[in-house]
């Protein structure tokens, strides 16, 4: 196991109305686009003075431990390689973006649910590999960090910083369904008017709309409680030696830093200790590597088209990457193509292949015209910052649901990969470049999310060293997270007041009858 | 009608992500202790370079349109004069700070409903010279202003606003059960751990808290709605020439800037558009008048007591105040006591009386050791920024509830006014100095109020600057202003799923009785 101490940049200025000294954190990454975002933060800490340790899984495939990092790297050996991890995902997304429709209801399912599973397992050995490592928790104790930062998608980071007693702040995108955020965050999401994520529904749903969402949000609070949960509540209970649940070790983060903002994210209800810093890291745009400067000069008045399935998508079906070129050698514009696969054959002079373009810098290029994406946050991102709008692709995860929020905001035309035709591709560029309220509204979330008290990246830095300043930020933890569902939602309350309202109307009725058959007796023996 | 174009401030540098040029700012005003906070808000606007307009009533006391402002000042000659005014409310207040003890509950009821009323009243008349007044519309209009800013605990800003299509901001502290808050500015109120205001409740109820809670937001809803609302609602329809409402109105502020924070507030659930910016007001302590800083500076080792029940209560009863002189005579620090009454005759050589304190620069003295208060917000906001702990003696309005919250947060004793010895005076500034508990809560929550990513003050004008620089703030406005109550708690949604259960039950047990029915005609035709 190698720990290596690597370069701690200079303290910067604090700007805040607080700063802290240097503090010593630990952090619980997520691989791939996850750490993109988490990267930036890290960034900032150590460029504010800050000690960085990450908690490194050997098959970590975003950061390498033998390359130079400005953090402290603390590699968890495992025994499946990176290769292995790698080829398992791309199995499961190949899976997902092309076989998908061909597949039955419970084929899918049953693929989904092995692959979910098998992820779990090795989530869980990796878990065991940092909390059951004695000699590890114990060099990790004496390093008396401040914090650490996790990204809950996969669960045990809040599990190491409750064995070392330390508080924790989340970075996240998003749970299926919101369930982490609404039952172990209690933050609330009234079903009539806050869409569930993955549900694809907007903030304005019709009556079934609204049936669905409802239905969504049960359903996977049943699941999440009922099978996600269970063995890892367990798990949790038996390393820190008391009953507790993985929800309930959960909802103890101190801050939830949310990578959206209400630029991208429909207005919702919201908690104190939930920032939403979407967008921190986009930046102003630098100058492009010289070939791909002139390229984009060449092209004229009509701009250029970035394109780009991000950093999972690798490759492409023949027919559909020839499809795909075909639709593009039409435009007038030329076209930056990230893409790793074979070269198509229908590729037209105005289209170029790179194996990774500097996505940020080139859809902050004054020629740029609209970016075709997958719907990545990161990405859809980076297309809000500079104000380009955009036609969407969405493959799996959460792209399905960023495009319809984009839809819905008008910044976006939606095209299905699997059906969509050369020209549809090359309609829905046209509409978006030349429909002018695309651009106008690209313009306008732009101006929104430029238009902040504070930038992104400096509101989490801000929490995150606030929560090292005073150990914490319980000020701004809601009461609820003592409540059962049930006292929450007041209905011990309702049932005891409609018990009271019962038992009032039953003794009115009681004495009525009394009263009644008290005057019938009377008349009776009256009449009698 | 006289219209006072006063100094205009030199713009100040911009200071935030954005920026606004010069605007022009209609404003809405509630006197006293209301106007004492929204002046700050003001201020920092014409700092900054903005024209401010204010709509001032004739009676209006906090601000007097014949004396030097920074603000325009655009009086409403009114029928009631200063005071007029003034005698009502000191006669109202004298009524509910020390009689009410000796009225039966019907009593005080029919006197706060009648003072009430003629407030009302007094408002509606107000409202129609503004709102019917053609000319001063059309003045109003031809100016061009940017927003309205309101504090609405008296209706009439927001109809301003929307006879002059203008967007508007809300600078406030409550109302009663926080009904406007909720009912018209949709923000989400669990009653389960939202204590409603007014309630004397904290966020950690019992069963029988929960229930009176709850039963106090529903009465005040059904208040509201039933009455208090009913004739604004005809009023601002006929006004405006089509059916609405006054909560509808009012729903539709772009922002709702709170007067408190979360040092004072329970968290709570919240909403995009409501801002808490409790202490915008609060400043350093500035060098006190010379001969208060000798007598401060001759209390030695044992400091200062600060003493102020506000700016609305100018005496006491002579028994009231013997008592209470008699008590801070027994006191080793020096008082400073702000009081305007009878000189009480038991005045110790420790205590000065005075008609004004700069009360936030004596809460800074390094010599106060502890602060008397009524419990207003602004005075708890200065004890808070300033770390000082208190000794409460609310007496009505929000003032009991001010000290349940701050004696929850651990920085306050609460006195009973009507019932207190002096002895029981002596041993609560006593408690607050010597128990450390005390100062330490204050300090903490104070670090708390301090460390914040933007401070109140510059929260309170990004937004406003926001609002003025996109026209509004629509990106923030929840959907749920479109749904009706039963829609948004899903009523309508849980109605159906209940009826396709019972007709799914229907229709298997009609099934399961048919075929019962069936197998034993068939046994009874086998056996015959």
């Amino acid at each position: 196991m190698s720990v290596k101490w690597m370069l701690v940049f200079p303290i910067a200025t604090a700007c805040f109305v607080g700063s802290s000294s240097a503090g010593k954190v630990l952090v619980w990454p997520v691989d791939n686009s996850h750490w993109i975002n988490m990267k930036f933060i890290l960034n900032e800490l150590t460029d504010r003075g800050h000690q960085v340790t990450v908690l490194l899984p050997s098959f970590f495939m975003a950061v390498k431990a033998s390359e130079p990092s400005p953090f402290q790297l603390e590699e968890i050996p495992f025994l499946f390689s990176r290769e292995d991890m790698d080829t398992m995902l791309q199995d499961f997304l190949f899976m997902w973006s092309y076989e998908s429709n061909e597949l039955s209801f419970w084929q899918f399912f049953i693929k989904t649910h092995d692959f979910s599973r098998e992820m779990e397992r090795r989530n869980r050995i990796l878990c065991d590999r940092v909390v059951l490592n004695q000699t590890l928790m114990e060099r990790l104790e004496s390093v008396g960090f401040d914090i650490l930062i996790a990204d809950p998608l996969l669960p045990c980071g809040e599990l190491v910083a409750e064995k070392l007693h330390l508080p924790f702040v989340y970075t996240f995108r998003f749970s299926v369904g919101n369930t982490m955020e609404c039952v172990c965050g209690v933050i609330p999401a009234p079903p009539s008017f806050v869409p569930a994520s993955l549900g694809g529904l907007t903030d304005r749903m019709s009556f079934m709309q609204r049936t669905r969402n409802m239905l969504f949000y049960a359903l996977h609070d049943i699941l999440f409680h009922q099978v996600l949960w269970k063995d890892w509540s367990k798990y949790y209970s038996d390393v820190l030696g008391r009953p507790t649940t993985l929800c309930e070790t959960m909802g103890k983060a101190e801050i939830w830093l949310i990578r959206t903002y209400w630029d991208f994210e429909f207005p919702r209800p919201l908690l104190p200790n939930f920032e939403f810093v979407g967008g921190l890291h986009c930046q102003p745009a630098k100058p492009l590597p010289k070939e791909m400067e002139e390229f984009v000069k060449s092209s004229g008045e009509h701009g250029i088209v970035v394109f780009s399935l991000g950093s999972m998508i690798k490759n492409l079906t023949d027919d559909k990457s020839n499809m795909v070129a075909l639709a593009l050698s039409q435009l007038p514009q030329k076209v930056i193509w990230r893409y790793q696969g074979k070269r198509p054959e229908t590729l037209g002079a105005n289209t170029r292949l790179y194996d990774w373009i500097p996505q940020n810098d080139l859809l902050g290029h004054p020629k740029t015209k609209a970016f075709i994406t997958h719907g990545g946050t990161n990405g859809i991102y980076e297309a809000i910052y500079h104000g380009i709008p955009m036609v969407g692709t969405p493959m799996f995860g959460d792209q399905p649901d960023n495009i319809a929020h984009m839809r819905a905001k008008g910044m976006a035309v939606e095209l299905n990969i699997h059906t969509m035709t050369a020209q549809d591709l090359v309609d829905a560029v046209n509409t978006v470049i030349h429909n002018a309220t695309y651009k106008e509204n690209a313009v306008r979330l732009s101006k929104i999310h430029h238009d902040q008290p504070m930038k992104p990246l400096d509101r989490a830095v801000f929490w995150i060293e606030f929560v090292m300043r005073h150990k914490g930020a319980k000020h701004l933890r809601v009461a609820a997270h003592d409540l059962t569902w049930y006292q929450y939602h007041c209905l011990d309350v309702i049932a005891f007041l409609i018990s009271c309202v019962a038992l009032f109307m039953f003794i009115i009725v009681k004495c009525c009858t009394f009263c009644c058959r008290k005057c019938g007796i009377t008349r009776k023996t009256k009449l009698e």
